[in-house]
């Protein structure tokens, strides 16, 4: 509830434009829509400029569809269904003509309106195995579908440095780094210490055992003794590409 | 155990209504109905008017149907059944002529009287999210079949406040709230900065990653800096739903 | 922020009587005190008719000092400081006349007025055994500076049932039971299979070794087998106490 | 490896009767038999008169049928498979005359003599709930198997305690209590504090959320508060039957 | 409370040599001595023979006064007072003639009548190292002031199995085998798999680092490859002495 | 070891202004000094124009001034001590003329430069109540002493809402927002709910029982079911501070 | 990236028989290959002697096979593949002509050309018993596949410690000793008491209950408290092999 | 119990020059000396040639003087104390004429003879920073005591990767390396991953929140994606030393 939004009701209401009633439903029914089981929130891809986000997990395919139709009666935004399984790509991909399911990152994109790179610099998403390449997949289209450049550079892991050494320039001329591992997550230490950008580290669940299921790797983000690190949760590639996406936009505030 | 029972069959013993042996005998059999895999208790259902549970989880189908066997032998109280699967209703349905199944809240009903509602005030059933509806349902109809007035918040998470504050009117006109959340749980806490009124927390295993199967969102839940929240395990609908009941039957202490 | 006080603004905004940067500022400055390291909360109490309280714990006594002369500018409602260490108490016990420190319970109550009770029944602060005392101290003496009868029944745990067994009456009889308990914390779940009204269960961190701190009993409770249980924090006697008199304030709706 | 056996030994190479080399022959073949993948222990089970045991989870079938036959190549002890699928039963229930398989409590008996009882005494098997039997039933037919009388108390979980208190004589009768609970695991506290006799906790994994696979009533019940309880792996009804019977068995002492 | 005591008060009711009111009377205060912040159950140690005991962590040395002064003003049972501090011992060491303090136990004993050995059999304390000598001397004074032989067996752990193996007619002898070791706790399955008498196992917090305070040796216990083992709760000596009496006490039942 | 450097040594050695020992040696020596306890990187402090940076913990205070003496030795650089106790603070302050320490904040900076701001925009540091502040001002002071403006926010936990909602301006006029929180650490959702730009949040160990020395909170923002967070360690105000300003400093890009 | 390689490289430059791009290109090629999704590292086996690996867990057959592909490109080195369902083996047994499936150890052998044994000596593999076999044949295969002589001791847990002894030959004459248990994980520390060479402890999963996954076995080893163990992670017998295989290569360091 | 010397003592049994007696009280006697409170295991450290060791940590000062008594009166080999504080030092510096305390290590040398040095090979011990140069030293200094060269590379930590890479030299001309590493311990992987010779990773507390006492740097090193890694016990650095030395043996194998 923005304070500017307020203070234009309230003007509204003073001028005599706007009934107290009526401003009353405003502050119930404009900055969302309700279907009962979700409460859709408009308001905030408005205001960014972002796509539309369904998180799928959880939900059931009426549900998701339900969402989607009331997401496609306002405006013609990107919309981004993560977590999505194959049976909820195949259940919706005739609601819109340009439909596209990344499988790998269970992904699916409705391209309503072309994407537009508003930035110069690119984000870099690195993993540390070529089994975190689902959750830096998420990472990466979430970037793209935000309207960001990005460059991918996978199995760079720390037991192989030169693999990292030799990619320098890409992962120091990056604007934003995303660190994606499972195991021992170490690659985030390392990168943050040759990188001088804000790093957003992602542990994997990748592994087996005293991993505990993304726990060894999660805890040793959090514990970097690099500077300039911060994490998100476990295979949470989506929120890293988001917060990237969000960090990279302060470079094109004045556009 | 009630002292006023023992007080009764002391006096019967006394008076030389009841032997000693009648009473001993009492003791042992009067409480409960042993099925020998089982001992149901009558007893509790009886002196509050709530109607007979059973937690299906966990109990082979023949278990079940001898404990509904012996509840229906026994006046003609609702019965609730809750953690039930589809084939457990399939295999209880022709036991009663009135049984509905709530597949989301995977909860039996077995209506054989009406349900009266006793009290003026309602509960409030809100969630975080949507995928937090089947917690929310089983607590919501667990509330309804034991006599209450229930409404419905659902999707009303803190990551977009204005969804929450909008709707506090049915909010706060509530006795009490239950606020069922997932991932990080954050919602009781602001419920409870909110009302005044006493608010049942339940976490849900909704999420995934570090919310360590609900542990996250019951961990956000027992912190809460806000005052009047009191937790239920991890996606125990049911126990919400009977707790808010058990309060709210307070209102309505002198019928 | 209530939404009838946003509602009156609205008509005082209307009307002419209020200017929309005083609303504004309203908005801003009204409900609460800012003191820079802490903004007080006087709205909360002002319409629970609870006293103000101050969390002393992590605060300097600076801090606290400054907190308590805010307070007391403002009415004269009562003040409760909880987990107050000695050093605390002695700093502040010549800031009014009329000052209990509760030391068992580490709670300083500031008398401003008289406690007045406004429900028939009582709360029972129950516990099983005697190293609990501070925790039930700390609810007993919350509950009764909310205005509210308190009933104490301790070291009744359930190794010597007999013990609780023989005390139903005071446990029965109560709006309320706060069941206190560390160890195997076992207490909450005899209880509420005894009672009918709502049984709130502290865990507490006595004990040693695998009780992890108090981990054990609230698993315990939590995992309640017993209908009409829920859980506060680890050690929260403060919690209890208020969740009890919020509970209990439903006795007394009409005035 | 007994002393008094080694000692036999030495006499036999003292007096001339045993070479050397048959001597470390001896020691390294004698006390079990090696299979390559199993090395079979024969020994324990002569001194103690007790039945073979094979725990069957993580072994292959043909491996299970190895061992079955090196032990009944062997004198003719009744043999007792557990944790044994229905799939492990059908594979081996051919390779002897008398062969019975317990489902729910998914052990298998290979009756090859009768089972003989030694003592005097029983052994009482209690549950929580209905969900607790299949654990239950491991411990009260490996109990039986080792030649023990057994009485079972099911379903006297600690939420409604009349259901327990009314079951004194079989509890307090017996030579040792096995209680048997999931969820808070509180039964066996209330035991201990009613018995005068070893209470074996068995706690199980029955429950959910935070009950955490078990951890929570095994907790509890290595917090017990009150004393002559030990506690067993969680689900571990097996260990809980052995050990009841080897406590059982001093008893019989002198035969 | 007794099935038995029961019926007698049934039989004095229905004769009439006991009012109604008296039994209710008798219910409620005969069984417990109501200190109010403590309720002392002389019963228990009535019927078992076993002295009296104080565990007084967590309790004000006033406390411990008062609980002492009941219990001698109750027959001359002797008593025992564990988890004591030097300081508590210091407070109470007037109260009785013959007061002694074990040091490395932290275990004061008040001897009021010789302690006498009703059992053939002696029970065997063993340790893996010098570190866990308090826990284990907790144990075998518990046991030995409840009228048990004891053996000593310290520093056998496994790590140098010979020390062990060159004992076994002492661990073999043995009716009980308490099993006391810290780090990685493998002693009691060592032991287990030699004797053929009950082994109870009892962590230790002894070690650092991935011991977690004990953990480590707790889970190796519960986890027991060797039949006839049972867990108590780290550190938790007393509870071992415990129960090796009463285990003990069987060999000793009919006198 | 930046890939353009060592581009430039292999021209210097290309073309002979080079010899390979001295190559080899540059390689070895160049980038770090050598204190044998500790190898100092001021070549991180030079590219990115940050302080040089001591984390004071676990070093010796002869360790922290031979750290201190080599970093004046090279250059005017500011330099910042984190983790400093009073102590460290008495035992450098002489070392050199501008020197202040933050009590609060445990944080020490060597003013030996002015500091710069060269951004517009500024860091919203908030707090959920006023126990966060010592973390709190590790971040602020850490981001100013980076070069940059702090706008402080403190006690807005989201169980008075209103608190938070009343400084919507300050919240959304952030370049980036640091949201600090113990407890239930909601405050990092809700406030990421409201700003479009990236928020950092750092949990604290503030509060007690289940928060687990932080992880309570740590788990609630990991997650958060807003977009745009990412998370630190527990406690680390510092690596808030540093992240914030390795963001900010994305707006200043072209100086 | 070996410091001598480097040195050449810079000789290259410096003599003038390789450009300065060229070296660029080296540093950034030469170590490895890369497929995109795969950056194979071919340096290190070639350095080793040791043959390549692939770990096929979490990689999809397609990447697998490319990655085969590869590294047959390369010389002929044997090719190791491990956590191979038997799906993997299918799809690639058609791309050599000596392909060899070890099902129970899931490892897939490569055979390209004869496995040398270099060193005297042999690795000893022992399990605590027969489930632990999968993980065992892991570490056996391994180590035989990079040219060591292994003997398999199987099923000597230490509940039968006879077991273990009567095999100290086979166990003191290795040079290496991998301990393979999972439950509670005591053979380790047992077995380093017995012998004085280097033991490499692997926990297993085996078990259930308290056993956590693991994490039981994987704490008694960590805590060992016989020196000369050192531990792997749950279920890793390609790291117990390989280890073992690097430790044993020393006794042939001089060829 | 070496099997050589069971069959050296049935030798001498045979022939007539050792009774069965002696024998029996040779295997009770002989490998140890027993002060009740410790038994020492002479036998080890001389079949080793390895010094002997006390463990201090959790012995009183009386045990560890008695101790250190008994090892000297058994030839002249150097003893090695670990974890003694410096209370323990100053009780025992004159009992021998040449005793070291190393004061940052906690570890005290007895020289009682020359150390000298078997292999031609050297130890490398490396660190992530200065705060881990305590259990840097025990391991190194335990090295050094059981006579091996070693090589100091500290504070390397894989933040600044240059600081390592540049060390390239003495890193990979060790025989074993030695990792020590807090916070998230990413060295040991980095480590693994540029050399071919078996790395021994000791995690350490150092560091603080999410490090959860040294977990985090224990299960990143458990979980290390580079070959050729086992774990040690958290701050291990007795166990690290000891390790290596007798991994390093082994290229001294034929004296």
């Amino acid at each position: 509830m923005e304070i500017a939004g307020i203070r234009d009701m309230l003007q509204a209401v003073q001028n005599g434009s706007m009934a107290i009633d009526a401003a009353m439903e405003q502050l119930r029914h404009l900055p969302y829509e309700d279907l009962g089981y979700a409460k859709i929130d408009h308001h905030r891809a408005m205001r960014t400029g972002f796509p539309e986000v369904i998180y799928c997990e959880g939900k059931t395919i009426a549900q998701i569809q339900g969402i989607l139709t009331a997401m496609m009666g306002r405006g013609n935004r990107n919309i981004l269904g993560t977590r999505a399984a194959l049976e909820v790509y195949e259940a919706v991909r005739g609601m819109a003509p340009d439909v596209v399911y990344h499988e790998l990152a269970r992904v699916i994109v409705f391209h309503r309106q072309p994407i537009e790179i508003h930035t110069n610099g690119y984000i870099c998403v690195a993993t540390g195995g070529t089994a975190d390449l689902p959750v830096a997949e998420e990472a990466a289209i979430t970037a793209e579908t935000l309207g960001n450049r990005v460059e991918r550079l996978y199995d760079v892991g720390v037991a192989g440095i030169h693999r990292l050494l030799s990619n320098l320039d890409t992962l120091c001329g990056a604007n934003v780094v995303i660190a994606v591992a499972g195991m021992e997550g170490a690659l985030a230490s390392v990168v943050a210490g040759l990188v001088e950008r804000p790093v957003l580290a992602v542990p994997t669940s990748v592994g087996y055992g005293a991993n505990f299921g993304g726990l060894s790797a999660l805890l040793t983000m959090l514990n970097s003794c690099a500077s300039g690190v911060s994490v998100l949760n476990i295979d949470n590639g989506f929120g890293a590409g988001f917060q990237a996406a969000t960090i990279n936009r302060l470079t094109a505030k004045e556009p």
